[in-house]
């Protein structure tokens, strides 16, 4: 089991490289605190399309055009795409993959895509199964409302908890080499359900599973968390982080000083986001744009990614199933 | 590039074995040509659960149970479960990972799942990167007519072209060994799509994706489609098999005496199933109850399953959109 490591995690000492990534946004992403660390900030939200899912779709597909740009690719030197979206049946990642043309996995973790997508396009690329892999995650603050909760029209009041789902796409470039940080290890997570049944409060209904991953990873990769530059959330905002803090408290798991949150860091506290951000893309943004950059800077040597996902359907919730959540993780080294 | 084999197929020379299957099916599949070749028929939908959603979760956690017995293993042996389903945000794949509780991963290939699976789990047993793999998918004719058609309660008359989705699940444990037939090849499908707009002739929608996957498939291995036995597509049925037969002539690629669609083979023309069956579950039990059974026995050698997947969902069409195909395609070898 040459790639195992612990119980629960995958090595890849070949070192695959992010050769390049790709985060564009919407207006309000552009907005917040990390706005001017994105690739391309689109002034609207429909993008010029006719509807907010074709308009989700053209995010995805201007972000897989500019991350195998910047890696001075096309599409036809890519020998697989993998992406995941929120949407029902991931209809924004198979239409892109109509349009890229490459053989296509989709993946569903809810707001954990990337960080599945990053960890599958590694173990791919080291086993030698793929030279070069195109991995991808999107989503759409009004395509998730429709789908979710209310369609935007009906102007309903959100709660405090409620998280705001992020307009982007984000997208990377996986291969062989020497150039760019690299994925060292991925530790997929299981799925787990404490019985939280509150739609509109998804960051609570994650924390259990950020912890789960996140300690696994640790003790499988016997590692402590000062060992990391940064451990990074996919989207528990506000509310879901205090949550993680409390089951770290509980745990004897010290994050002081180590963790962020994607969903927190998005958006500023005036923007009334609620509790913070969240969608496949609030991840997958945050790391493709600001901590990319600092991992290529040199501001961050190693870095884990730990993406969440609620893996409900409004329809489940409706028979009244609680929420299960999952959190998927990678790590990610600076040369 | 090790184990990359042509332009778009991968391969796992240290043949990754499939240790079991599980097959559970429901009434109608029972009462079916293969309904003896089943593990298990369950004698009504609801499996007694209080929703067919619910139901449909219960047909698949009794496949992955069943198949993790077959194996002797019990869950906690398993490394990693990829499984997937058609229904929104894949909660019949998601809830039953709740209960394995392990790593998991989701597909969604719509009813390519099966084959994107194993492709999937064999890759990653062949890199070293997992010991033992779960893989599993589920449908259900009464969860699928109410996402993508109407509830069964309104009694709709279905259309020549229409499919009829199996209720079942498909499950399979994937590991090295030296026991039970070998995953010896994959070729992830691009995602094509000709213009069909009638989710009413999925079959159609699929075809060119089938044909294209297994062109590329078969001109990969540098083969010949007599070197299979059987090349056994997903559910393309009996509409989607006549045009598939087209593109073949046109291309001149000779399946004669070699092809065979699931979704033909799984209900009698007496059983009012119209165009044939579909959904995730079609090719899932099919090949882990009747074709796992004449690989066993010897009387297959060499299978190419090939799962094909209407990419589509309610909205997309709703907005116009027409409907993308994917094939999933991987080489089971006895022995």
């Amino acid at each position: 089991m040459g790639n195992r490591l612990g119980a629960q995690s995958m090595r890849f000492p070949g070192r695959p490289r992010i050769y390049s990534t790709a985060s564009i946004v919407g207006p309000k992403e552009g907005e917040g605190p990390l706005g001017g660390e994105f690739d391309q900030v689109l002034p609207d939200y429909l993008a010029d399309q006719k509807t907010a899912e074709q308009a989700e779709r053209q995010y995805l597909e201007l972000a897989v055009k500019l991350a195998a740009d910047k890696a001075h690719l096309t599409v036809d030197d890519l020998d697989l795409f993998l992406a995941g979206d929120l949407l029902n049946q991931i209809v924004s990642a198979s239409f892109t993959a109509r349009t890229v043309g490459r053989p296509f996995i989709g993946l569903y973790s809810a707001c954990a895509t990337s960080a599945a997508g990053l960890g599958l396009a590694a173990a791919l690329v080291e086993g030698g199964f793929a030279g070069k892999v195109l991995t991808a995650a999107s989503s759409h603050y009004q395509t998730a409302e429709r789908q979710y909760r209310y369609p935007i029209e009906f102007n309903i009041q959100r709660k405090p908890t409620s998280q705001w789902t992020v307009t982007g796409a984000g997208a990377f470039v996986v291969g062989r080499g020497t150039m760019g940080p690299a994925i060292t290890e991925a530790t997929f997570g299981r799925v787990l359900d404490l019985g939280c049944k509150d739609p509109n409060d998804l960051g609570s209904a994650m924390a259990p599973a950020a912890f789960d991953t996140i300690q696994q990873h640790l003790a499988d990769t016997n590692r402590q968390p000062a060992e990391y530059d940064l451990i990074l959330t996919g989207d528990l905002s506000r509310v879901g982080t205090t949550m993680l803090y409390e089951l770290c408290r509980q745990g004897n798991l010290d994050l002081t000083g180590r963790h962020q949150d994607a969903g927190v860091l998005i958006y500023g506290a005036e923007q009334g986001s609620n509790a913070g951000g969240s969608g496949c893309a609030c991840s997958a943004v945050t790391l493709a744009g600001p901590i990319f950059r600092r991992l290529q800077a040199g501001e961050l040597q190693r870095v884990m990614l730990v993406a969440t996902g609620a893996l409900f359907s409004p329809l489940s919730y409706q028979q009244g199933d609680s929420i299960p959540g999952v959190a998927q993780a990678v790590t990610i080294e600076r040369a």
